[in-house]
């Protein structure tokens, strides 16, 4: 039966539209949330949760703060059931936590949702049917007076069955499918529902607009939330609840316009588990709050276990995009967009009361238990100089002068290039020692004394090349341009230009110290080394032989020199 | 540096803002569609894509109709430089298509930039910088006026080399990071940026506003864009682009207020691939337009192959819920819902030319590339009548009875129940003829012969168990009735209630026909038998045979019969 489908919009506007919502910038107050994880969510699962795995489900959202946890559908499994009487019997409702169970309207449906509820110290139950026009047409063949007839007699069902079950029972009602219903109707069936409830501002009744399927753009859906709010009957004594669905991609907007249209409580999941696209994802309508400065009273700063929990109980996977959750949420891997953050993170260190602004991070990653050295600045080939440099900084304490941050990381991209993937920071750190380093097999300096004339340093110094050594002699303004004169005059190495910097590396007396150095010879050809040692100036010294092992030039003039000394060792025996 | 982080609103609302957009309730027509999967969304890889996968997802990009496609950054990496110069040296890009390359506003990258450039047919050079306090303050440490010159001097620097190299150029803008720019300051900076290419209605400037990162509610966004809208210079010259990011998960409604509130054009990726939380999607907000009633120009009639291809490509991997393209995202597990869509795709066979209006699926997954077999129905321990009906009548055929569909629908929830596992169609179909066919080693008929006399049918058969056979014979209304009144009154069966149904399984003359018989008992048992044959009655017969066999108290009277039937044989010998 492929034919090409007519598509038109499903939804209906309300008889009154009122925008006067929109001139709010954001939510000023949490919603009252209510996570359907347990029914919604796990009737969207290819398997669904079992006993064991539901309770630890449960215990996840007690801990991060949920006060209202729709529970299961008790007459529709057997899973379900048991899992309500478990909770029940094993006293695992705490004070300040309401539970809730979805019945559909029908007498013996309700009946057995009561059996499940018996001595439930504290429950919303939550009855629904659908009132979209399609349903209406499709499904139930009913007309609109015969469904709400059927709202009505669920309405007085579930009331009658409240005062006589033990338990402590509040109620809620769907216009399920309200997305594809007219407001005006809705309103009408919500109206009659709440009739027969007769809420009052100690008990209050709970109104849920489920926008089961997503189907229009998110100010229209606020403008239908809008519509009811206003014109709902018992308002005061009425919770106004939305339970947005993603079939657009609009979840979330739709749930943050909705509050600010006149709904005060929101119906969700972790990560937006749910049928089909999913439910609105609590986790990121709560961050959203909160990188506003909204308070939410849920807690996800331990966001990366909440993830593992969930992956393993439900089975699916949390998407590396996903807002907030996802592992690559706060990675960057251009060069520019590390250079900003890494200069972002230093503006926080100078201005740590400020608020959070830092560039290309919404929000800090530690809010939500992530790290910088795991999660924010990642390497590859499309990687730069201010991202390799906060790696080495952060992770090994390497303050790395600016043109030998652009040598390396020219050098970084061409491998990560060559290889086809990322670098880690263990392996980047390597490979700056492997490239920097003097190497054993050159020239190096075995040892060298030091002492002052006047204003003027005076050095000697023990080359050793192979089997070879030789003693050289400088003088300097300071004790390395002493040493470097030394070699240089000794071995015929014309240096244009020399560069050097150093820093402590672990704090404390006793600290080693770091030291960069970069020669020049008169071409423009520059090359560097670095050196380690608790003695800053041994440090001084092998930075400099690891440059003069990696110039193109000198290197060569150092083998020269080496051969030269040979065939005057060779000669003098 | 962990500390308790400061949050507040990072963005700006412009000095005037204009909510009127809001009264529109979607997007009338399409924007331009600029894809920058292979900069934007390539830079946020984990692998970066090499020049042999950028060109297979270039030409699927082409396949999927965009005419705008910005290929990268070609001076920030050999790759993209190399990949650029492949398009225009293999003449990749046909006549109605414009590529497009970021560059920043710097001279020697912007020389870089217009080497790759070199004789392409049409392109687009995008020079972008920074512009919010942030970055200003932060990375910059510039100016409002600095930051303003470096702006005005990168566009003085692409017109000057696009009017010395070989080619046919147009101009875009960006003033990076919009979102945290004050829009008064953005509208500042784009106008100096035109003063300088003065743009003209032939030959258009493109000003785009980045949510490089997402900071507000979408209706706020579209607010500034609005505000950019009203108050840009040229602005008949100008195509006003929007490039949204989903950091609060809300990138599709900012695309889509976007256009609402003045923007022309989109950029964004397929399956919202890009930095961090990722770019807009642009096959949601596609495919959103279409669900209204929107041409788009773009095809995704074959969006399996193309997750498939970007799947391969990217190394990235579409998630399960993710808008019309997820795996899951027509999937229907729960009971109700499955019954529901059984219906209403019934209701679409009889008027097969209404707008799409099917409950619970927003769009035909057909219009995808799905099926209703693979993606639609799935069965599990939620799973109802209405799915597992559905699911043997699109796979096979069958029209199951009402009170079959029951029986049968609790037998296969409870397997999956017990296995913790989804149950595939073929498994289905198995489990239901097991459980309904006559097993051979039980009482069956081998042969029956009928005749009519007068209104009354007259029957024999022969019934074998195991080695023994007898003879029956019985009269009725029917034939059927005939037969089986035979078999119960020699076997001491008293059948209370017989329902039948029957129909036609493969069309057309030879067809089998498919059987259903429910017999029940005087204490209200029923038991379902099934048969299949070329002969109808055999059909109706095989059915009955497997309903007396699986029927508790029948089937233990038929083994009493056996016995009896053993014991006068070996008496008879």
């Amino acid at each position: 039966m492929k034919t090409v489908q007519r598509y038109q919009k499903g939804y209906f506007l309300p008889p009154q539209t009122d925008w006067s919502w929109i001139r709010q910038e954001y939510p000023q107050q949490a919603p009252h949330w209510c996570s359907v994880d347990l029914r919604d969510g796990n009737q969207a699962l290819v398997t669904p949760m079992c006993l064991e795995e539901k309770i630890a489900f449960y215990q996840m959202l007690l801990r991060i703060g949920f006060k209202e946890i729709e529970v299961g559908f008790p007459a529709a499994s057997e899973t379900e059931y048991q899992f309500l009487r478990y909770l029940v019997t094993h006293d695992l409702i705490p004070e300040e936590v309401t539970i809730q169970v979805l019945t559909q309207a029908r007498e013996n449906i309700i009946k057995k949702t009561f059996a499940a509820l018996k001595d439930v110290p504290r429950a919303v139950v939550h009855v629904y049917n659908s009132t979209s026009l399609a349903q209406r047409q499709q499904v139930f063949r009913k007309s609109r007076r015969e469904v709400k007839e059927l709202a009505v007699q669920g309405a007085e069902l579930v009331r009658e069955w409240a005062e006589k079950t033990a338990g402590n029972f509040r109620f809620e009602y769907s216009p399920e499918s309200f997305t594809g219903t007219e407001p005006e109707y809705a309103l009408e069936v919500c109206n009659a529902v709440l009739d027969v409830w007769q809420p009052s501002v100690e008990r209050k009744a709970i109104i849920n607009l489920p926008a089961t399927v997503e189907m229009s753009l998110p100010h229209v859906f606020a403008a239908q939330v809008a519509y009811m709010s206003r014109y709902l009957h018992y308002r005061e004594a009425t919770v106004l609840s939305v339970h947005p669905h993603n079939d657009r991609g609009t979840g979330i907007a739709a749930a943050e316009m909705a509050l600010l249209a006149g709904a005060e409580r929101l119906e969700g999941t972790l990560f937006g588990n749910g049928e089909r696209t999913g439910n609105v994802d609590l986790v990121t309508v709560a961050m959203n709050m909160k990188a506003l400065g909204v308070a939410t009273q849920l807690d996800f700063s331990f966001l990366p276990d909440i993830v593992s929990a969930y992956e393993t109980l439900t089975r699916m996977t949390v998407p590396p995009r996903q807002p907030y959750a996802g592992k690559l949420v706060f990675a960057a891997f251009s060069g520019s967009h590390q250079d900003a953050i890494a200069k972002g993170m230093h503006f926080r260190r100078e201005h740590p009361q400020a608020p959070w602004t830092c560039p290309y991070l919404y929000i800090d990653p530690q809010s939500v238990g992530r790290t910088y050295d795991a999660d924010v600045i990642r390497i590859n080939s499309q990687s730069g100089k201010g991202g390799v440099a906060f790696v080495l900084e952060e992770q090994y304490g390497l303050q790395i002068p600016k043109a030998l941050r652009e040598d390396f990381s020219y050098y970084i991209k061409g491998i990560s290039d060559r290889q086809q993937r990322e670098l880690q920071a263990a392996e980047i750190y390597q490979l700056f020692r492997q490239r920097y380093e003097p190497h054993s097999d050159g020239m190096y300096v075995e040892s060298f004394a030091v002492h002052k004339t006047g204003n003027r340093w005076q050095a000697k110094a023990v080359l050793v090349y192979g089997a070879e050594k030789q003693v050289v002699e400088g003088v300097g303004n300071g004790q390395l341009q002493a040493i470097t004169n030394g070699i240089c005059a000794a071995c015929g190495l014309d240096i244009a230009d020399l560069v050097y910097s150093e820093h402590d590396l672990d704090g404390g007396t006793g600290s080693r110290g770091m030291a960069y150095i970069g020669i020049t010879d008169k071409t423009g050809i520059t090359a560097w080394g670095i050196g380690v040692d608790t003695d800053t100036m041994t440090a001084a010294v092998q930075a400099f032989t690891g440059a003069v092992q990696h110039h193109p030039v000198f290197s060569k003039q150092m083998s020269f020199q080496r051969r030269i000394l040979s065939a005057i060792a060779v000669g003098g025996r």
